[in-house]
């Protein structure tokens, strides 16, 4: 239970609703900023502006999935209003409190340094990305059965990595009936992908391996898919591309070459957002009760 | 090889081309109707009216995958012109002939009977049903993720009927890590669910069995999913209904119950349309040459 800690969530989109679930039925003192248009009540949830008072008791804030931009400004699907994180008001927190968001932009990175506030990107934890590969790996099957004109039983497939993403990927199309090799740099990575019966290649040898592939997923943060390497490849070949962005590939040479080429980042919100939202609650729950269990007071723990 | 024996293709879809380039590949005589549009020339096909003339040789007839409708018309997408067959025209091909469609309209099937000409509809051969149940199962997979909230991966899925469409759809729900429970009536497909590891019920407990699904895909071309059964379901709950027309289930009830329901037959010359053609074309260059060698004169078979 989080009974006694207040946790302040500001803005986001739909994958809130299940962290704000998640902690009142933790018994968190739950406060909403950014959340006008939400009709849905939840016993022990108040709702407050953005402002000092909001934040000065806070144990931990929560940012949407993709943080605030630049210029401190926090997106809200849920609210019209502007929502701009300023320096002077993360000032107003505790030292104790902690700020949760996804991925951080370098000005919250900065004034969170600044301030000695501790800074949680949970999307590159490692469990969360495992458990968030699975949505993304299911949204990118959904664009490789709309895209392609053949099925992807009997197709042949290529992963690029072998990371958390690119093993479910693998796993996900085998399991549909595709023939799949995967490109790997590590060698540990080549005896996984070889145990778990794909048919592992050394990325040097990925124009080779290109020639006669139907359907290529790329999950290295990388250029990888270059000009040469695309030229390898069947014009009818379709490129999706999941690492973040600007992706792995030279899209402006693949339009040239005739090759579908798609940049799909951040999937699990888009297809499973009840999911992805659950996968982002129950990591902040525990994450939020760990940091009580060790902040607290001493024989309260 | 299919040397020497003549083939009409009247009218169709982007499959059609499968099967034209297989039949060429085959070196068969194809003589092409209504499809004006096409710009693809390959070698040994030529393009006629529909006119007797066209049908007096021919050993073969290949209509669209849905045949033409009760007044003999046969849409092609490759032709802005009217294609209508008449009782009169089919009188002039050979007696010989056979005439392949997907499925026929009664009127079609009518006129074989009284000329005596063989009709054979393909969709309903239990191998071309297996081979098709593999775009179709893709793209209920497909229709899946994109209408829950939720992933496959960890959703309460239900399959209705375990023929032939029912199987692999199972197979595919199970491969992606869902939880299927598959709604049986026969005792030996009850054993088949259980021997691949899905939980088989019998359909008579289908009111207790849908309480607590997320995805239900039904196979069943009767009305299982009533009034009665979805007033069980969640509200949340998504079905995708894959037996033909009019389908399985009560859309009226469902829509005013708030649960969500598609109607979503045809799936592979949508997801597919290659794949698809390829099936089709496999199996009707087997059926063209075992009933030219049956037919052929002594000493040539």
């Amino acid at each position: 239970m989080l009974t006694g800690i207040s946790v302040v969530l500001i803005g986001g989109d739909p994958r809130q609703l299940e962290v704000i679930r998640k902690l009142a039925d933790l018994d968190a003192s739950v406060t909403l900023i950014g959340f006008d248009h939400l009709q849905h009540q939840w016993s022990g949830v108040r709702r407050m502006e953005l402002s000092a008072e909001a934040l000065e008791n806070a144990d931990a804030v929560i940012l949407p999935v993709v943080g605030c931009d630049e210029q401190g400004r926090v997106d809200s699907v849920f609210s019209s209003g502007d929502l701009i994180l300023t320096e002077e008001l993360l000032d107003d927190l505790p030292r104790s409190a902690r700020i949760y968001t996804g991925m951080s932009s370098r000005w919250l990175r900065d004034v969170c340094a600044k301030l000695r506030i501790e800074l949680v990107e949970f999307l590159k934890m490692d469990e969360v990305a495992i458990y968030n590969s699975i949505p993304t790996a299911e949204g990118a099957l959904m664009l490789g059965i709309q895209h392609t004109d053949i099925t992807i039983h009997g197709s042949r497939c290529m992963v690029l990595g072998f990371g958390r993403t690119g093993m479910t990927m693998a796993r996900v199309l085998k399991g549909m009936g595709a023939s799949v090799k995967v490109g790997v740099r590590r060698r540990d990575h080549f005896a996984r992908a070889w145990e778990m019966g794909f048919q592992p290649f050394n990325m040097s040898e990925l124009p080779q391996q290109v020639q006669d592939v139907d359907l290529v997923y790329n999950t290295v943060p990388a250029p990888v898919l270059s000009a040469q390497v695309l030229s390898h490849m069947p014009h009818t070949a379709v490129v999706i591309d999941l690492a973040s962005k600007p992706g792995g590939t030279d899209f402006r040479y693949a339009e040239k070459r005739g090759i579908k080429a798609i940049l799909a980042p951040s999937l699990p919100g888009l297809v499973a957002p009840k999911t992805a939202g659950r996968i982002i609650a129950g990591c902040l729950a525990q994450l939020i009760k760990e940091h009580a269990v060790r902040t607290a007071p001493e024989g309260e723990g």
